[in-house]
């Protein structure tokens, strides 16, 4: 069953129970490309900006009690998570968003028709463009909801890094007294302890936090009421006002009018900003997954100093194997963020004067890679950090045959000589105690005393350990 | 309704009527990540290897009968597109795959109990791994799928390549004889058609087609038979060959065998290549994008040489308005498929030792991205490209208008005079051809001849244009 | 003339004259792969970190005074830019800056003996490690001077930003009055000022400006007296308040120590947020230089509404072009600084345990970008914006022509007429304005009324545009 | 000391000794943003194009002898390498070209007038555009210029990874007997050879290889004669003939005429190809480097499976420590050229028309990536690979502790037969052998039998290994 509807192309058949109309239908049909549909965030924040447009126009009178109160409940509906099925136009269409802004027109346009007891395609009842997106333009519309998506997604990745931060800093105090030996360059190196390792780790996420929590500075400045170019054509005076009142009201979130719209209606700076810091976030993902498979290493023939744990078998062919998966999710969410950075750097850089066509790629990189990202530092957080495990022997046994404890000693002994003894111990593959105590330049006791690891996994320069 | 299924790990209940099992229920809950399952064709790839393993194991007696033909029969239905909402484990799973491959033998192995009249879960009957794993690892079978799938998509990229190709040639033929101006830097330059605009975006294209096919010829080489590191453990020497014949009749492809599986089972090396040229491919067809968006820049305050077809309202402030939204689109195709070039490239450098655990990740960039190029280009070339339109008398006034047609006599006039000239009808505002008669260096009669544009967008120097 | 030094690993001769001695040579010898060498900033910073070691060593006593202020003076010196030659180990290195900071100890080391009067290469006087690496570790001073060198160069950053922003204000004052027609999607829209686009390219770099200041908020941590790992082993509890004293004293920068070195020792996200800053403006830039290059495109057959000011001849063959060279400068500088953000992120994700070992990377890809962004912006306010000068009459006639100016009757004439009349003064090449009288819907001077471009650029519903 | 130029724009002092002249000295001031200059390279192949046009104007007649033999002489000198400290001309440029053409041309005239007997800055004598430049256009010999430097550069890339695969190879024919346990996910995995991990580095190089060595292929069509937009304005159709012809002898390369100069003038794609070869190169290059790090991790806490040469002293810190900084040199390497390849295909993908204005960041980025990465491999290969041993004993002892060996067993033992029995060796930290003899499962002469790490690296699955 179709209904006819008509646009400046022509008639098209529409699905007779489609609340989403002809513009939707020709935008499906263009963009049938990636399979994707627009995310659920950006439809539910478009739909609280047109709930909130829709109230400054009925306050003001632009549009009567009947019809305003219809599209209000209809955008309320939709913001609430409703009739998500109706919104089918690609995530990659071209148009600057004016798809899904049609799109949304659309449907509640049908809705609030239905509301009011008309047949859906009776846009004599409610208009999609006249009535719902009155005083309004893609242009303002769509930025500003890309922004609201974007700040509401924020809080939950500051959250997850929380979260996993938390389950770090709880390893660290767990670990603070395992010594082991620090690598560096993935060589033997002096002393540290498996709490200051995870502290370290603790260290960049919460530096992630903060710098989640601090961008919403800029991106909660928006274009609403800029309409097509910023300008503010056909947006009256008090709606400008009334709109950005209704709007932080319905929205929860504390955003603000930019003084000046058509900057906020072309530049897309903000959502690279705020893509630079998901990378960066990822980078220090990368290196916490690749140090942990590092660490736990093995079983048997690797560094094996800590255990992940199991939470699903390894291999179909090894039987036994524990494979560190959660740490793999990681580091591929963690790459997959960063690919989209690229993607949302490209779209915005090649904006054009009044309008960055590329939008809808921004939100199709940028807020999914927020959900990855979420939830994969939550994932990991639970089922990987903390069921992590310390195996103290053999960190011990590892410091205790390292060679580099030496390093300890090279105020006494100074760089050359240390250099060659520790050659020494390396070739002969002996241990540096003996072969520094061979040396004859310490005795038992004084060796003791100088190479307590856990001294030496601590600032300063013991008496002995100086040059005299 | 559950049944309980039990791992190294514990006990799990699944759903009764789930196919998959209980090491794909671990991996759903381990990484719900990304919101994406497994790509179709990636599937359906490794159902086909499953169905040649199987068919070889059989023929060697290494599995009876009765199991054999269940297994058989239910790759077969899994290659054929059944079943695919039992392919629950997220895209971004970590495991180099191993979830997908539990995936798939715990939903061969269910569906081939069914065959036999067993029970779901009932592995005694046939069990996921002693009986549909057998004589392979996930490292051998993930890889070769995935070189399958992506040979797979490689054939429709080529096509969309063509058919993009066929349209540009199309439009070079229409426009041969629409002389305009050509444009250097954005200024306006020496005279050239439209046909030869459309000639050049053509050749890139057509290189990209050769590129597309070329590249097949490191893909086809798969390390099947490689098992767990690529050395062949546990699978029969008869088997290598066997399985590779199935492989090559079940896929109509033309696999082969790796010399050293070791290498195909640690290198993703040849989808660093094709993403490459997915890369190259992409930035043809933005610069492609850019071009029409500008000459059809307009319709008033543009170039305007060029309409574009409209396929939909272009707005929802501006009445009338139609933009150039396939284009948009394809720009926007372009610049996904650069950034999950990077994934894949980040992916392909982290491999470490004997695997790469991120192939999950190559899979989740290259083949979304190999099928959001195909559909682009085709979508591009139906919806735009072939619906493009000259504006001759605009085009030959840009021409007639320029003062670089003065190019053509440098010879004559040397580049210093010509420079002079040219930029006082600049300044003036004046005509070049009225400059160069005022100047006296020229009679009419000559300048028609040597500034003939039909002449100037072709190769030569004219006797007159010459110094003398 | 050489002399002869020896290494763990044997005898090398050195050029007699040479300050830098064996470590130094060996390290030319094996990293001789990019051609370029380390960064003049990292090495002043560097050298001001050493300088404020040794004044806190010889403070502390463990160094003896003539030595100590040997030391001291040839760090300075250094500084100050000296003995730049001096430095030949290739930016690419490996060791995470260990030959970096050897090449330094030699410098030091040869320039303080000489200045004890001692020969070159007799470390027994001044030794490169036991004195002037005294107290420290590659590991603690080389991420420390990065740091350091990022946050000299991040002023210079945000001041060509201010550069840059005051020329875009200047011109928006100038052309606040020169009415033209507004684009999206490289379509005419409505009206808006020149100014209000100089005010919009304004307020990314006023945003880009602020981000550059906040930066240092994190950089300005470090990790000096960390030594090898960050647990600060051979480093008294002393030296670690008196060095950074020093350090700030020396370098003028409000640097601080970290509370946790092991975190500053292996994390290098500071930079990758930097990075991302640096990318973000990039972004930012290429958008300008883009939308000058369209405005200025011409002189004749281009949107001309701008010229830009000439600084070199354009073309070798075409006579009087002018090219819009600094523009293309600015883009290319712009895709530089991207490019390197990825080689800084790359850098980053792949530091392991206690050390990033691509430091010499990030400080190769960072600080050559920071100072080439500056430069760009610099050159192109000075050589570009402030020439730039407006064609009002092209500017208005294009706004005049445009049909775009319907969209301010859109309220009047609902969007399905409006569109109707559009298409058909399009279609027809007529005036919107003709088109509209013709229709009946209004009378002359309503139109006059309503259609008052200057009113059409700012926010607003005049009464007669509202519907009825 | 001074002469005086004159241009379009003015008058302009030039030192009095420089080759280059007025317009060269505008563009240094406009450009002095990267302190990088035009790569050698490409000067070089310009000055063999500039020659080789020369000669086709002297044949032709288009020139008198005198000045052609000057021409042709001057452009001789600047190809086989003099001269190169006058080209003084920032890298990042503005002018897609023109700038460096022009250095080119004035230092070619003022050259030529020397040998001529003339005075420099005399362009009577010789004019920089119309005697050097005669038949040409920077937009024809810029791009071919560049192909021309790529294709040059494009053989000792192939030839780099030559080298490096023959190193890998012998020490793959070296250690072909070191029996060691595979890693698969950093967890211990089934048998191997130490020649088997290097024969599998190696197979990836030898593709990068081909790949270079068939790249050619595109690159080698060139749009000389094209002029200024392709179309071959100005360029005698004969002369087209011609200097191909002298271009080909003089370069030593099999360059070819595109048929559609308009092409090759505006489409830059063959360079985003070479670029992806060269990203796809560095990916492996990676790998491999992370690989020998891991492998040589220790030499105590580590895998310490094969021992990497001291190149130098690893440490200032830690005496004795040796890191492996080839392999981080590598690294950085082909991180670098990633980020070049990103920049490269932001280039490409800007171009707009008929010409791309970003080749010189092209040629920027390109050249020196090319570069970088063939010295990279070869010093790794001189001064790593080469000199690598084997840990024998360690590898035996890491293989024989592994539990993975049951998978041998995995046919006859059924999966979850042997999962149990791993996790309970693992569990216990026991040998797996004691393990599975306890089982009662084998007999000792069995085991030894079943478990012949020499036969586990083969293909094949032994009798006594099925089920029975």
């Amino acid at each position: 069953m179709h209904r006819i509807e008509r646009d400046l192309i022509g008639e098209k058949e529409i699905p007779a129970d489609a609340d989403y109309g002809i513009h939707t239908a020709r935008a499906d049909e263009n963009f049938s490309v990636s399979s994707r549909t627009v995310h659920p965030e950006l439809i539910k924040a478009l739909a609280v900006v047109k709930r909130a447009a829709a109230e400054a126009n009925l306050q003001l009178g632009f549009i009567d009690e009947a019809r305003g109160k219809a599209i209000i409940q209809a955008a309320a509906e939709i913001a609430a998570g409703e009739r998500k099925e109706q919104f089918i136009v690609d995530a990659l269409q071209g148009g600057a968003g004016t798809s899904t802004n049609m799109n949304m027109n659309e449907v509640i346009a049908n809705r609030a028709i239905e509301i009011l007891g008309g047949q859906k395609g009776d846009y004599s009842r409610i208009h999609p463009i006249n009535h719902v997106n009155l005083s309004q333009s893609t242009n303002d519309v769509y930025p500003t909801a890309l922004r609201l998506a974007v700040l509401r997604l924020q809080r939950p990745l500051a959250d997850a890094c929380a979260a996993l931060h938390g389950a770090l800093r709880e390893k660290e105090a767990q670990f603070d007294g395992v010594l082991k030996v620090g690598r560096t360059e993935l060589q033997d190196a002096v002393p540290i302890t498996l709490g200051q390792e995870f502290s370290a780790w603790a260290g960049a996420i919460a530096r992630d936090r903060l710098r989640y929590l601090q961008a919403g500075e800029r991106l909660r400045y928006v274009n609403l009421g800029g309409t097509a170019v910023g300008t503010g054509l056909n947006a009256d005076r008090r709606y400008l006002l009334l709109v950005m009142e209704r709007l932080r009201d319905l929205s929860g979130l504390d955003v603000l009018a930019m003084d000046d719209r058509v900057d906020g209606t072309q530049n897309a700076d903000v959502f690279v900003e705020v893509s630079g810091l998901l990378k960066t976030n990822a980078a220090s993902l990368v290196k916490l997954s690749s140090d942990l498979r590092l660490l736990s290493s093995g079983p048997r023939a690797g560094l094996a100093e800590i255990r992940i744990p199991p939470v699903q078998a390894g291999s179909t062919i090894m039987p036994g194997k524990v494979n560190p998966v959660m740490a793999e999710m990681l580091t591929q969410a963690a790459y997959d963020v960063m690919g989209r950075d690229l993607a949302v750097t490209l779209a915005a850089q090649a904006g054009q004067l009044e309008l960055n066509a590329f939008l809808p790629l921004i939100a199709d990189s940028l807020l999914p890679a927020m959900e990855t990202l979420s939830r994969a530092m939550r994932l990991f957080a639970e089922r990987c950090i903390r069921g992590i495990t310390a195996d103290e022997g053999r960190c011990l046994h590892h410091l205790q045959n390292s060679v580099s404890l030496i390093a300890a000693l090279l105020p006494r002994l100074g760089y050359d000589q240390a250099s060659a003894l520790a050659k020494q111990a390396i070739a002969q593959n002996r241990s540096i105690r003996v072969v520094l105590l061979e040396s004859g330049a310490f005795s038992e006791r004084e060796l003791d005393e100088l190479l307590k690891p856990e001294e030496l996994a601590r600032p300063g320069l013991a008496k002995g350990r100086a040059s005299s």
